[in-house]
């Protein structure tokens, strides 16, 4: 509000003004819109330009990103990367059509900047709470050992491969090895569903493999993400800070499961009594901020919180009328997210024409060799189904998403990487992402007859249903 | 995005910390976060209550601000107010619960309150999209000339008195006195609406007057609020800056309509061709937040861009569809709009144990008399329609709501209203809705006979469909 109130203050009050940091609170309100106009058009964009050649939208909001972002357009800018008002289109346009100055832009460009990135924050814990709500506890459980031993293989084999490749073939320090090997592990849910969905096998032996396992990998990936941030922030490898960090994040994550079990009766009862409106999605959003602050203040991640919250909720039977509001919430919060990592990704530093690049490239290509080996040994795991397409199923785990690339932005906010090591670990992602859904059309092949499903075009809704 | 990645930085670049204005971007997401939980229970609590004594959610919304607000427990408090780190409730929290330093704390307080001011911003946004798209331009036209007579005398009645009574009787000068008599004028759409349901009066012959009127005085409030804002930008009344912001305003309306109507068949068209996600969702809030940016830059208010965004793309088959997931999208950001303006609001001036505050009280007694007697004269004006209930009509005219309210708060940021008077506005506003559903139930007592709905518990997604 207060913004809002002293867009007008800024004229009266000039010390009002300087307290708020300078720049008219109109000008931010301005510069917010428009950054949001350019987030929400790249993501549009790019993921039906990615829908029309059979790849997942996520990829093409990630690559609208990249053409706005540093990398070429510079609509979309951040402080953080060393950008100034002066490289940020945005403010330019808004010197150009409003009262701004060029003295005030930089304020301006702060405050507009601050506010983006907050709700990309919030956009990826709201991805997160939307994950966990469509992922099921007691369907994990059924699915049983076999997805668990694919997900296990498929977190520690690329894991390890990478971080010791990196270490022992690059001689890369341990805690960036340790950064990148761990962004190879969380296949992504989304995208793999998408996939399947796409090509009819979302209901088949291996469909349901893959699922169940990128789900528990997605879990595993988080415990990992928030063990590995929580190094960096520390600066240093100490194996009681790992186990700690273990036990810390176990015990949040099943004590918030159990707890929340607990409550979500008492929740829903309270839901059913309610006569004002949102009252089921402003008491989940509640729950899910107030998990996401406790994992906060207790060194992990915010998004571990919401992703406990998204699954408790999902044990309830509101589940599918929460999904349903949560979805137009998802929608508007989350390209957010995935624009802004597109738009910080400085692609500049994999021109092969520099010489200096060339150390990414070559880790670039090992990371992408290790993801999709690593993966694809998984399918191999499985024993005693002697029909199953155990090549589908590895190929199914290959796609890297959300996690993978969270890994990056921490990794390199951290200063535990390098430019290099960063982009090869997003090129990684965007290279895993593209190469799957053709991969996993040619070796469904043999078992593709029996499809019950169109193969192109399912909505994502479809998926959902599914 | 960047906050996120950075909350790590500031463990390892302290110069690229104190680049992003102090505060360690961790502790801002965990301020945001706590202070989103302390809005939506407040929202929510201060909502049930009222639902609970027969009083309008919104209603509750406000209270729950004000009680969460400076004016008493002092966990939702604004720099702008006067108020530091130090008297935030939720920032001694954060010491508590998190590693935030006194002295980090005040730029902590600083970053989060312009995130929750700038949300607030996109709440009223939303809101004002939200009655854009629920108002009905050919319905409007067909009502016609009683509702267009009602609507107008109920904005010129009190607006005339509110002014001049304010400046013969009280010497008030003339700005401030033109701010607070235009808060009188415009009625809320949504508190009136949600009454007449609760009433089963919705579908009546005065209940459609009421809300044609209503609608009509939306606009013309909206319009008012952007000639007096303005006015207050420039510090003076020009007859020729009238002119020209009348003229811009309704240009700008006119034209965003017809040219908006232009449009919406190729984005309808694109739409259906969309094959992404939230395809219609996002594809309007580009439309929406294009409009407010426009409307932003010419010196306008946002909201008036938004509202002409709504009433545009209520037009389109797609009205219904949008509709659906607005609501959820509604639902998260507004609440922290009315919260916030109750938050902000301090009641202290309005205590009579202070001798300096009877002026403010005496201004409110004198601003609800005129609220009151404004609107109900307005049903005195339908002629030649015997049977009508003319009391009726105009007291479903009484409640006040968000426009009133952002009148209040743009009047007291610019510095044109004292603390007084502008208490006193709000004071109006939340008399006016009080009082007004126990007369309306009142006054319709002779002709609810023929009622075709529930007296009560109708939910605000039932008021939509009727």
């Amino acid at each position: 509000m207060y913004i809002w109130f002293n867009f007008l203050s800024s004229n009266f009050h000039p010390l009002l003004a300087t307290e708020t940091e300078g720049g008219s609170p109109s000008l931010i309100l301005a510069g917010v819109l428009l950054s949001l106009v350019v987030i929400y058009f790249a993501s549009k964009l790019g993921g039906e330009i990615c829908v029309r050649i059979n790849l997942p939208p996520v990829l093409g909001e990630l690559v609208g990103g990249v053409v706005i972002g540093i990398s070429a357009f510079g609509l979309l800018v951040f402080p953080e990367s060393g950008s100034t008002a002066s490289n940020s289109l945005i403010m330019s346009l808004l010197q150009l059509t409003s009262s701004l100055t060029p003295e005030a832009a930089s304020s301006v460009f702060a405050s507009q900047s601050e506010v983006i990135s907050l709700l990309s924050e919030l956009g990826v814990i709201i991805l997160l709470f939307e994950i966990g709500l469509e992922s099921d506890l007691k369907e994990l459980i059924r699915v049983g050992p076999t997805a668990a031993v694919v997900a296990v293989v498929g977190v520690v084999a690329p894991f390890a491969a990478g971080t010791a490749g990196l270490v022992y073939l690059f001689h890369l320090p341990l805690v960036p090895a340790i950064f990148a090997g761990a962004a190879l592990t969380a296949t992504s849910i989304g995208i793999t569903a998408k996939v399947l969905a796409e090509l009819g096998q979302l209901s088949s032996k291996e469909g349901q493999i893959i699922i169940g396992a990128a789900v528990l990998d997605d879990v595993l990936g988080i415990i990992i993400l928030a063990v590995v941030a929580s190094l960096a922030k520390t600066g240093e490898i100490q194996i009681s800070n790992v186990i700690y960090l273990i036990i810390s994040a176990g015990v949040f994550l099943v004590g918030a499961i159990l707890i929340g079990r607990l409550l979500t009766p008492y929740l829903v009862g309270l839901v059913n009594n309610m006569k004002t409106r949102g009252q089921l999605l402003i008491t989940s959003l509640i729950f899910c901020f107030t998990l996401s602050y406790i994992a906060n203040v207790i060194q992990l991640e915010a998004i571990l919180g919401a992703f406990a919250a998204g699954l408790v909720l999902a044990e309830t039977e509101k589940r599918q009328e929460l999904e349903q509001q949560v979805i137009p919430v998802a929608d508007i919060f989350v390209p957010i997210f995935f624009v802004s990592v597109g738009a910080k990704t400085d692609l500049s530093v994999l021109n092969p024409a520099i010489p200096s690049n060339r150390e990414g490239l070559i880790i670039a290509t090992f990371l992408i060799v290790v993801a999709i080996l690593g993966k694809v040994i998984t399918g191999f795991t499985v024993f005693g189904q002697p029909h199953i397409n155990k090549l589908a199923i590895g190929v199914g785990m290959i796609p890297r998403g959300e996690v993978g690339l969270v890994f990056a932005g921490v990794g390199s906010a951290s200063g535990a990487l390098s430019e290099a090591t960063d982009a090869a670990i997003i090129m990684m992602v965007i290279i895993t992402t593209f190469v799957a859904p053709p991969m996993l059309r040619f070796v469904f092949k043999e078992t593709v007859s029996s499809s019950d499903l169109p193969k192109n075009l399912k909505t994502e809704e479809t998926v959902k249903q599914d």
